[in-house]
């Protein structure tokens, strides 16, 4: 019957041409969207057309399509309707792969995280290494690093590879030092320790050593690329997350990508930027690809790599770190080999999103932008991804050139203490500089950075409008003038995502005309109590008129499967 | 208004759930396909519906559509039209860099050939290196090899690298050997021979010193490969060719199909086989892709090699070539790593295309079927590519498994004397055995080759059914009772394809439900002399209901093309 009624609707509206014939509404709903120029936009009921995409917006009081002309009805009975979140810096197939190796965060003492381990090891047999992270001996209270045997106690001979907390130390068991070929003959390299138990490794390997074991680690096959696609799919979707921005997308990961988009598995949107100019010519050839699969995915540019990270003092800086004197950072990219890159990319119109952390990266990412941006004329919208350490002298030079800061507002509060220690108290003015940049014109995209950071928006909503930790440190906010109001933030998330991808004519609003991409959640992100804003809770996510999440082993009656894209 | 009418038309269709309704019809045709049983089906009109499938064949007396029921009509004016042939066996992107690259093969002088150099290299400055083929210094009567100063002479600076008419010989000039660092000193590899002038090489490079050259030539970059793939996707709907097997697809030429997939510029279709199991895994993941672009394109399954060729004495023997005592030629795959292979493609039902020319690969390749034909149930369509030369005990094989002898009719004609030289008079009862392999209950599908052979198929067809080449020696064909009917032949090309590529279901046939592919003609390919169907001139190629040969500037008025897929 349902499908009768849209049959014939279907032929009525071709015969008709009637362009705002309704396909299915969500009513009685807290609904918030964001125009153009960042003004709310209130709405309690949405009409979502034949295509996916946004009909109408309904006022309280305004008319409601007929039930016979609406294939679908549904009651929001009062949830908040917001657009769907656009991560704009993240990494879909680590995150995956993160959230499927297995995590020894949460394990107290060694005997804990062998437990663990045998458990991980025994329902994962046909994963050929287990890898893993989070493990750390000083909450365990071992007083030591723990060791190979005591590793092959718990996984026996199957290779294991676990990175210590904070990433820089690793734990191998004998079957991993076997496949790597690590003898109590290896060195460790430069800026690298193997701890040793008499005259044999340990199976601790430090900073640089790591790399000893980590070659032996079998690269994933495709289909644990198409797992690990997945899982992190569902962790964003579930998140409220309909758009990523792929940040460093290889080939591999495109072909697992495309594998989904072919197989009708890709469920969120992706714009991908590629990892350098040769993936990025190998994906698109000559251009940027067309949006594919109903807007699901594009190739839009390029990622290039100007500079490292602050913890590591990676960030190039413009004077040196205050906490290692005459340590500037790295310059990854000299200035001849930058304009080749930004020219190879510019002149097929791909876009740039430049990695640059450090002043001196920001400034000589600016530098390159203002000489080359003549040679590249119309709508670049240059990217400079992270942002975070600014000379507040370049600021306004965002602005002259329309260029985007794409940051990370949880990088703002976990980096807090380490950013001081790094630059020192005076060279902070321009650091995660989020008003400033807007004040001077320029644009903002926020993202996660996930798997670095969690994925979850709303704890970036909070960081962006309060600048401080989960703890409430520290009062009042860091640097509380770079502050955002809710609704830049919630802008940064939405519309500013969605022009920093060139898809501000289809996602990012719920204006009339955009793909149905939304969520429902169980606050009102612009009056509930910041730290209540960090707790909402996302009840349903919709991708182009469908509902994603949570996802009906059967479909709904309210989810229209059979027009599944 | 045509526009209006097909509005109204397709929601009445709607309304009425119509199934019938017709969108465009060719009249006054020679209509010729053939059923499943390879019994051919005469018609003189044909309906194409909406999605560019056949809607009805219309034999003569046969009530048309009304005018007003059609948003086109044509009239073919007695043209024979035929099923869009399919070519199973060529390879797509070489063909269309040897069609872009410099044809030196009907120059008949140095000064000539020289003369062409300079202007290829003048008309096509972007190119790195000028490449090209086809010198022959002995149909130039120079008595001599050409050297590397008459190629400078020719082209300058730029790198040129022109390979002879048998592809043994290669010519370099100064520039193509300072890229490649061959100097003085070097020494040619086993197997090749550097010629020389004085103490310095002239040039020239013979057989396995090809390669001290060869490795310079930069790859092509993805927009080489774009063009590389219109080249050949105009050259082989020119020749009359709906539908390729690109038979060794590696990861850049299945991107350069993607990206034209992706730009609506793949107007033919290609059953991919990918080169070698990591090639398709990274392609496919745990699969075969579906069908993508309308049924434009899908990787399908695997090539494997079991040997080389006939001519260079690489194709696996039983017993040692007859004209060099003791070889046997070159097995490539051992039977463990054979069996691997084609489990690790078989378990994921990724069909299998294995290269057999000698008589010792295919019985390989029988045998490994054979074997694991019962760990892989189901409908595994094992492939045999080329199938040249079959002990005629291995014959009966074929049909016991269902395999499909993918076979090339111009290789017969071309090898015949090359072949005689090879086995002796007395092995080539199982040589290019079309005819016992239909007999025995075996399957053929028929390709060219490309760019090996040229990819007209009626040159093909004349082969198969006279075993004579285009000087008509051998009187009376060359093991005549290998010859098939045109019925047959015509099978191999078009049902029999589609059967060898999983896709009988769509294409290959003329059928109502099919894709409309089909080509007009000249003549009638079952009823002309052999001479004058080796002539046939094709003048309109369509693909699912849509001229793509020739192609207008502007779509003709017979042309739907706001229908363009």
């Amino acid at each position: 019957m349902r499908r009768l009624a849209g049959t014939a609707a279907a032929a009525a509206a071709l015969l008709l041409a009637s362009p705002a014939y309704a396909d299915g509404m969500i009513d009685n709903v807290n609904g918030i969207t964001l125009d153009a120029e960042g003004k709310v936009v209130r709405f309690t009921g949405i009409v979502i057309d034949r295509e996916g995409k946004v009909g109408k917006l309904l006022k309280r009081g305004d008319k409601r399509p007929r039930d016979k002309q609406l294939d679908w009805k549904r009651d929001g009975q009062g949830a908040t309707l917001l657009p769907g979140m656009i991560d704009s810096h993240a990494h879909i197939l680590p995150m995956g792969f993160a959230a499927l190796s297995l995590d020894l965060s949460d394990t107290t003492s060694l005997a804990e995280a062998q437990a663990k381990i045998a458990t991980y090891a025994r329902e994962n047999p046909a994963r050929p290494w287990i890898l893993g992270t989070g493990w750390n001996q000083e909450r365990w209270g071992l007083g030591r690093f723990p060791t190979a045997a005591e590793l092959d106690a718990a996984a026996g001979d199957k290779p294991v590879w676990l990175s210590r907390v904070d990433g820089h130390a690793g734990w191998a068991n004998s079957a991993a030092m076997r496949a790597a070929g690590v003898t109590a003959g290896t060195a460790a390299p430069a800026g690298g320790r193997i701890e040793k138990a008499g005259s044999q490794p340990s199976g601790i390997f430090v900073d640089e050593a790591m790399m000893l074991v980590e070659k032996a680690v079998p690269a994933p096959l495709p289909r644990d690329r198409d797992n690990a696609l997945m899982k992190a799919q569902q962790m964003l979707l579930a998140n409220g997350v309909t758009t990523i921005a792929d940040m460093g997308t290889s080939l591999d990961d495109w072909m697992a990508l495309r594998r989904a988009g072919d197989t009708g598995q890709l469920r969120l949107r992706v714009l991908s930027y590629a990892a350098g100019t040769d993936v990025m010519q190998t994906i698109g050839g000559s251009g940027p690809t067309p949006w594919l699969y109903f807007d699901k995915l594009r190739l839009v540019g390029v990622k290039l790599w100007l500079d490292g990270a602050l913890g590591s003092r990676g960030a190039a800086l413009k004077a040196p770190y205050a906490d290692a004197p005459g340590e500037r950072g790295l310059q990854m990219l000299d200035e001849t080999k930058l304009r080749n890159l930004i020219s190879r990319a510019s002149m097929d119109r791909y876009q740039i999103a430049g990695h640059a952390i450090g002043d001196a990266a920001n400034a000589q990412l600016l530098g390159a932008i203002e000489e080359l941006s003549g040679d590249f004329p119309g709508d670049l919208r240059w990217r400079i991804e992270h942002a975070q350490i600014i000379d507040p002298a370049d600021i306004p030079r965002f602005a002259r050139q329309g260029i985007i800061a794409s940051m990370q507002p949880i990088h703002q509060t976990s980096d807090r203490t380490m950013a001081e220690a790094r630059l020192g108290p005076d060279r902070l003015g321009g650091a995660y500089a989020w008003q400033s940049i807007l004040r001077a014109g320029g644009r903002l995209a926020f993202g996660s950075d996930a798997p670095v950071e969690t994925s979850n928006v709303f704890e970036g909503l909070y960081a962006a409008i309060t600048r401080q930790g989960t703890d409430g440190q520290p009062a009042g906010g860091w640097h509380p003038a770079e502050r955002l109001s809710r609704e830049q933030a919630l802008a940064a998330y939405t519309t500013g995502g969605a022009w920093a991808g060139f898809a501000e004519d289809r996602i990012g609003s719920l204006l009339p005309g955009h793909r149905a991409d939304f969520i429902l959640v169980d606050r009102d992100p612009l009056t509930v109590a910041p730290e209540a804003l960090r707790q909402t809770k996302v009840s349903e996510t919709w991708v182009g008129g469908y509902r994603q999440y949570p996802r009906d082993a059967a479909p709904a009656a309210a989810t229209p499967a059979a027009r599944r894209q």
